[in-house]
């Protein structure tokens, strides 16, 4: 990777765009909980996320204040971000809640952290009665969702990684290993690609393939099997997410077919890309695929999913998100076939929304590569 | 090990329980989402905790319910508590918010786990107006606060594996090694004695033991250096968490004295410790130790915080927190003093609370022991 860490001026840009878009949005401020969010405000991640409260408030009209238990305050200070940010610190023994009264508009409606505690919003809540409080996704659900070119490389350098993986996994033997053997080797190769986590390697073997959310068991692949495999982690603070589905040894023509009918979906959601589109228009052109194929209810999930500092996140290609399409935008475009209790097929890219269409961020052949 | 899984009538009891205690109380129910609390409920640890909701419905006067996004239902069914709770599922473009309405009482005041997204909580204030909810740690903060036996026993062996870690790491040498590389060999050694998680490794040498939250540098350990070790993680589901502090080489005597001084601060706390006695006199009682030594000032958090699923949980001993001690309560004692830019002691124990007393769960030497 040849990215460079982002600096204080990265994250001042940052927080500036977002208390624009809140005043827009005619929100008083945005309340950051530590999570991607504060990651992407201030570089600050915090060794531990517990009880003790940690907010950032990003004012429509006073400058950003950050609030943190005086223990971590030196584990705060050095986070880029944080230079631009006054800290103010709490001790055990304080009400953190009272203390954040005073830093608050007593009847303003703030955005808040999607995963930030329900303790803390109810402290909140308790102490400034007459605050309003909505989730950053119903709001402001783009805060993250254009990525700046900067973050669009690490995204390419991630989706990089996730090939080159890729790539290993089809040489080793399938045939007499477990799932869960696999997916370690398949986690390891990730690792040595770059990956400073790895967050899921699934793989769904003949029929765990039709469970769309299964990860991986102790089940011997065999010969004749439709394996998938959906494996991803983060590179460089960002994320990977790539399907890919393999066949161990010759496929039958059914197998062939439901494979054809996934790779021609995602296929035609991929072309279908370009800004002004709406989520929803991608995830219709993909289902109509298999729709019109009679696969329809075995498509039993969303397009997509935005993919970032964290592996799901806004914007969600789904039926009812009229949210147009924007250039920088990064998600991923997964559709799937489940037949219960036989196999499963889905094919998964990163796609960054470029000025007139889109770019996949993973590369590899999408064919049903046949491995031993 | 020799403890065996928790069956599903291990888990039912508990959600009866919780729902009598939840009655007296006065709530209408508990909502439980992922986490530790749905953990100790139903044994069901989602993959992922995400935008899509999960929670468990603990009703005061209806059976257990608990919806789950439909791709996740067969992650949730097996788990053994859920064979005592209705599974209901939604699905990608429902509103799960709506559907959850029907389950909740329209005017009732519900209990909510503490790290359930702000969102999901913004979700039901929506979509249920009427209702009321306070964060669990604040209306039933000892929900899983006393400990059955067979919890106690697995927080023992979390206990006896973090002894077996510590003495296999005073026998390394710990001059002229950074700090990041002799935490490595610690996480190792916790590893190496059955710790499936490695949470923290501390090692705080020199003028970085005197901040309590500090992690691990590349700063090289060297002669003279006091070291704190404050290590743990979870073994069979439960955490670990043991401060030792050693020192390279000859203590000084102003070293010598601060650390007897932490010593006889945890001695005295633990031999507080006794049914009925309260948290807050827990920590006084450390904390008059320190303070009539003179460092008072120098001993900035609290005594300790409970631990089981998790390693931060209730009861917090601190000023203010009335909550009298009650058998097969689990917590640490670990007082401390940080001398700023020089260094710091601390030592910590989990301790359990017992008919009569308290026993400690970590056995190690609390001597200053030397190494090399």
């Amino acid at each position: 990777m040849s990215t460079s860490a982002f600096s204080t001026k990265d994250y001042v840009r940052r927080m500036e765009r977002a208390a624009g878009q809140a005043a827009e949005a005619g929100l008083a401020g945005i309340l950051v909980s530590p999570g991607p969010d504060l990651t992407y405000f201030t570089g600050y991640r915090p060794t531990a996320v517990t009880e003790r409260i940690t907010l950032l408030i990003l004012d429509t009209d006073r400058e950003p204040v950050m609030m943190v238990p005086v223990l971590e305050r030196p584990d705060a200070e050095p986070a880029p971000g944080a230079a631009a940010v006054s800290l103010v610190d709490w001790a055990d023994g304080d009400d953190p809640y009272a203390a954040l009264a005073s830093l608050l508009d007593p009847v303003g409606h703030y955005a808040v952290s999607d995963s930030a505690w329900a303790m803390h919003l109810l402290g909140l809540q308790r102490s400034v009665p007459g605050s309003r409080y909505s989730a950053m996704t119903d709001v402001l659900p783009m805060l993250r969702a254009v990525k700046e070119s900067d973050e669009v490389d690490r995204l390419a350098a991630a989706g990089a990684a996730a090939d080159a993986a890729y790539r290993d996994i089809l040489g080793v033997s399938f045939a007499g290993r477990s799932e869960r053997d696999i997916g370690a080797q398949l986690a390891g190769f990730l690792r040595e690609h770059g990956h400073s986590q790895v967050d899921f390697t699934i793989v769904g073997s003949g029929p765990n393939g039709a469970n769309p959310h299964h990860e991986m068991s102790d089940r011997i692949v065999r010969n004749g099997d439709t394996v998938i495999l959906d494996f991803g982690g983060l590179c460089a603070g960002y994320g990977s997410d790539t399907t890919r589905t393999v066949h161990v040894g010759p496929a039958t023509d059914e197998e062939r077919q439901v494979f054809d009918v996934v790779r021609r979906a995602q296929q035609a959601a991929f072309e279908a890309v370009r800004p002004g589109v709406t989520c929803q228009e991608i995830d219709r052109v993909a289902r109509r695929v298999i729709g019109d194929a009679g696969y329809g209810r075995y498509f039993i999930h969303r397009t997509g999913h935005g993919i970032g500092l964290t592996t799901h996140e806004p914007p969600y290609l789904v039926e009812g998100e009229l949210q147009p399409l924007v250039p920088g935008m990064c998600f991923s475009i997964e559709p799937g076939i489940y037949l219960p209790g036989r196999f499963g097929v889905r094919i998964e890219d990163i796609v960054t929304v470029t000025e007139d269409g889109g770019r996949r961020l993973n590369n590899t052949a999408r064919d049903m590569h046949v491995v031993s």
